[in-house]
């Protein structure tokens, strides 16, 4: 493909992970290994070395469709042993609860890699060691983060082929390696994501809820104030709401999201998502908060929220064109006001001052909002 | 666990996967039949047979922290028949590209399940083929998907064990399965995820694009003004943006981005993820479109835009409140109307109608809107 590759060396192009055509379980054909690009950053276009992987190797395998490759009834072969890798940074996901949520060339690049990034290399070790992999394990989390970044990006220079995992699911995500993909990235050092497991998905994918869109938000904030903040800026987003929330916050959590949010607005908690005691528990905010109030919260969660009804934002945003704040953030803010502690008379006084809004429609809807959900 | 049985008896408790121990690449230990309630509603608590699940086989493998099963150095051992699975819908995240990206557990559902749904069965087929699995195939789709309902509920309260797949990644995500998901949680049946590969995850974590926060959109609007409108209301939103952009649209798409959210924005093109020829393209969004104008699109898009500056939403929300649309917002307006092809001043005069907003200062932020980004 000379047009493409003689493109690829005039602009910001990236050769990442070349396919690997499976023969087997067990057998993989290995990746050519393919030069990279040291100088690229953001939006300062260069040469990449990538068109040489480009040029070569174009057996038809990269198909608009999902790659079937070319010989797909070929029988399970002996086992060929793992070429080595092209270099980059390979952010791999692993299991996040289940073992065999790993997949086939997760478990190869972790065997071929020069070495594995891991957040807590104990507990990566018992994952390496489960599947009878021995690459090297360094250290790599939030608190050496800084000092290791540069001694990472050299190696990567010098082409070497880094796999970076965190303890669980999709690393990058909330995780210390974000800031080095983006170190890698803005250097143009290739990046390939081996996509796999992912709390935020799987969690998603059967919670009933609609899946066009969702915004993922991370963690609830730790603090009351902070954490409604966030759920009243959120009032009337019409995607699926996904968050992380950690056992010790989940009730305060639930109490604001049904206070803030509207406590019959439909929800799922999933817990222990992969393992043996999964759970997908759904029912309304209010219902979520009293249901685990009763049980206790033990576990990591996801909790995903149903989207504000469609035309939310829209009525927000004519709201907000016409100089009036709309019905729905005046709820939200008066929910907020209300769950913080203040009573109707004087969280409508607040709410009104602070959008600008009648002060009289404030307490007549602060009226209709009975303290529900339960105080965590 | 008699506590934690007695909860589940009376609670919508919903036993899903049970964790399997993998003791091999090839060998893996069988799920436990479970039983499965057949009436759990939204909302509505009601016993399920899960407690029976939830009750036998503790052995410890449910970890809070990810399970690394009991005998993590036992070696490979000759492959075991696959047990039965548990009843219920399995949604198994397939490959993107690359046949390598499924997962352990993906490869013993599609073997072991009763059926397995596919939006294409011949596109399915070639994957199953590859992998040696002979599973019936059914086609689930758009236009069948509707009638089918019905008779894959039917086979779920039967006791079935349905594996649901999609083209390619994750399904249930833009994918006619997600109402079928719906469905089935809405009747307190089974959903067992089997998370694996995705477009959205793998393009977010190597684009060096920030991923604390993340809006999945689904696809870009196929029509000039719809999509023109979607970007507007994504103007001030500070998550990462991602969207499906197919071929034929992107470069119309780009430019609208462009003129909307700002030329300057940074984002990343993923193109062809997992094959071959994955690239990660980078740069602003006017250098997007101009250079896949010049080199033409080819092949499905994954678009990630990076989010507004920390404090937009804050900013509009206040104006909102103080009864003026924000200046990010005046300008996401003017963007749109003038990419849609109104010159600045009558695209000043219809937004300060619009928004309610002083015509001179909307002149004014006009004048200083280039009509940048290449007409599509």
């Amino acid at each position: 493909m000379p047009a493409l590759a003689a493109t690829a060396l005039r602009c910001l192009w990236l050769q990442a992970a070349p396919v690997q055509q499976l023969t087997s379980l067990r057998a993989f054909q290995a990746a050519p290994r393919v030069g990279c690009s040291l100088q690229q950053r953001w939006g300062r276009p260069c040469a990449t070395a990538a068109a040489a992987a480009a040029s070569g190797g174009g057996d038809g395998a990269a198909s608009a469709a999902v790659d079937l490759g070319s010989e797909p009834r070929s029988l399970p072969q002996p086992p060929a042993a793992d070429e080595p890798l092209a270099p980059g940074l390979y952010v791999v996901s692993t299991p996040i609860g289940n073992l065999e949520d790993i997949t086939l060339r997760a478990l190869r690049v972790l065997r071929s890699a020069t070495l594995v990034l891991a957040e807590d290399t104990r507990h990566t070790r018992q994952l390496l060691t489960h599947f009878g992999i021995s690459t090297p394990l360094h250290s790599f989390h939030q608190h050496n983060e800084r000092q290791k970044e540069g001694l990472v990006l050299r190696q990567l220079r010098q082409g070497a082929a880094i796999a970076l995992v965190s303890d669980a699911g999709t690393p990058a995500i909330n995780d210390p390696g974000a800031d080095l993909v983006a170190a890698a990235a803005a250097e143009g050092l290739p990046v390939i994501p081996v996509p796999g497991a992912s709390a935020v998905l799987a969690g998603l994918v059967a919670s009933g809820l609609p899946t066009r869109q969702f915004l993922y938000c991370g963690f609830t904030a730790p603090k009351a104030s902070a954490r409604q903040k966030q759920f009243a800026a959120l009032a009337t987003q019409e995607a699926t709401l996904v968050f992380y929330v950690s056992p010790h916050s989940l009730l305060a959590a639930l109490g604001d999201a049904a206070a803030v949010l509207g406590p019959g607005r439909r929800c799922c908690l999933a817990r222990e998502l992969t393992k043996r005691h999964e759970e997908l528990w759904r029912g309304t905010l209010q219902e979520a908060a009293q249901e685990f109030t009763e049980r206790g919260p033990r576990g990591e969660f996801v909790l995903l929220v149903e989207g504000a009804p469609a035309g939310s934002a829209a009525a927000a945003g004519a709201a907000a064109g016409g100089g009036e704040a709309g019905e729905a953030e005046i709820v939200a803010a008066l929910r907020a006001a209300m769950a913080a502690g203040e009573p109707p008379s004087s969280a409508a006084r607040s709410v009104a001052r602070q959008l600008g809004v009648n002060k009289k429609l404030c307490y007549a809807l602060s009226l209709g909002l009975q303290p529900e959900g339960p105080e965590p």
